[in-house]
Parts: C-alpha cells; sequence; structure tokens
C-alpha cells in the first residue's frame, strides 16, 4: 500500500514508522526539516520537505498514486483542506484526518473522508474506564 | 463518585461534562476562568480557580476526599506532579493521568497512576482500521 502521510509530528511520525515497520510504502509531509527527526531510525519511506497546502508540494508526494493518506498537521484548517483535495479533486480512496477541535468534525460532513479526535478518544476511554469501575 | 478533574481545556471540560450528566459530584480546577465556558450548560459540580501544584488550590478542592482524580492540563510535568500528590500525599484511589508526549510515560513507572496518551490512542485505532481495510 502507498501510504501518504501529511505532519510529521508526534501522530504524524509515529503512524509513518510504523505504516513504514510494517512494509507499507510510506511518504511523509512536512514543511519543517526537523520534524523529520521523529521518524524511527528504521524509517525506510520517503520525506517531502514542504507546505501540504500546495499543489507542487502533493504532486510530489505522488498524491496521485496514493491508496491513503493519512492527514495529522496541528491546523484543523489545513487539515480540511488537504483532506478536501485528496478526497475530491485526487480521488483519494481512503482519507483519514486527525481532528484537533472534536467541534470541527462538520467540516467533514459532505466529505468521504473519516475522522478521527485524539480528545474523543481519550473521552470515551476514560468514561469506559469509570464504567468498569463502577461494576468492581 | 467524587470526581476532580484538573484542566478544564477540550479533554477535561468533556469529562467532567460527561461526568456531571451522569451524576457524578465533579469539582474542576483551572488556572484561567475563560477555560470554565467550555463546560456544559448542565453542568452542576464546582469549579475552582487556580493553579493545582498550589497545595490551598488542592485542599480547596477536597482533593482528601476524592474517589478519582483526573489530571489533563497541557503540561505533562505540572500533570506528573499533581498525580503524584493526588496518589501518594492525598492516598486518592483512582488517579487517570493525560500523557501529552508518550515518552513522558516512563515518568509514572513507579506511581499507582493510569495513564492516557491521546496520541498512542490514536495510532492505535489509525493502525487497527487500516488492518480491517487489508482484510477487505
Amino acid at each position: 500500500m502507498y501510504v501518504l502521510v501529511i505532519g510529521c509530528g508526534r501522530t504524524g511520525s509515529s503512524i509513518a514508522s510504523l505504516l513504514s515497520k510494517q512494509g507499507e510504502d510510506v511518504v511523509v509531509v512536512d514543511r519543517n526539516k526537523s520534524s523529520f527527526r521523529k521518524l524511527s531510525a528504521k524509517f525506510t519511506g520517503f520525506t517531502v520537505l514542504g507546505d501540504a497546502t500546495e499543489i507542487e508540494v502533493l504532486e510530489e508526494s505522488k498524491l496521485d498514486k496514493t491508496d491513503l493518506v493519512v492527514v495529522t498537521t496541528d491546523d484543523d484548517n489545513v487539515n480540511a483542506m488537504v483532506a478536501q483535495i485528496a478526497s475530491e479533486i485526487y480521488e483519494v480512496e481512503k482519507v483519514v484526518v486527525r481532528i484537533i477541535d472534536p467541534e470541527k468534525k462538520v467540516i467533514y460532513k459532505d466529505l468521504d473522508v473519516m475522522t478521527m479526535s485524539p480528545t474523543s478518544l481519550l473521552v470515551d476511554n476514560l468514561i469506559g474506564q469509570i464504567g468498569n469501575w463502577s461494576k468492581e
């Protein structure tokens, strides 16, 4: 599988490193060169330095050949824009976006992309755990 | 159950609002008054304005009577300090801490606290989802 990861922060670098380890072909895009240091030493994919809202950067990252795009920058608006370009213009089959502010989820209601909110995941997890405790 | 939530950002305010809705007695601490606006309109608990690393603030929040402390500030070092005070000095039975940087998990290895990392949750979730896709 050809995977494009947008944003090489903690989340993006972890995902890119894990998928590379699993044998996927991974390309990571970030506009700060130093971010690529977070990738695992065993990362065998490519890194592209640039702003993912620029079409040339996405072209260089071979967005048109991508099976899965994972969008993880710290900016919900950038993420929404990249996800929309990937899904609607390049017709990438699988697009996953991290949502920082859970209220931003509405942006994606008409787009064929999967959203994941770390805040919601944490809250759900904790509420589930509290439910288990109260059964003890 | 008497629950103390430290930090009223997105995570803290969501947890406090949900637990209050579930009928728990909730106290939320934050050092910025404006953070309390994130609480649900139906929140029926108490808010304490102050720095949770100060003992007086923790005393005012009745840490000694707390069944569960959920520590969610944006600072891993503050979180570690508050979790340690709650667990070791006040002997609170259940302490849950959000970890921003997954590498900080080591701080907690000798403490009887539960850690939750939104980054790790998101990465695990996504990797699981990709596993499901590849079975399709």
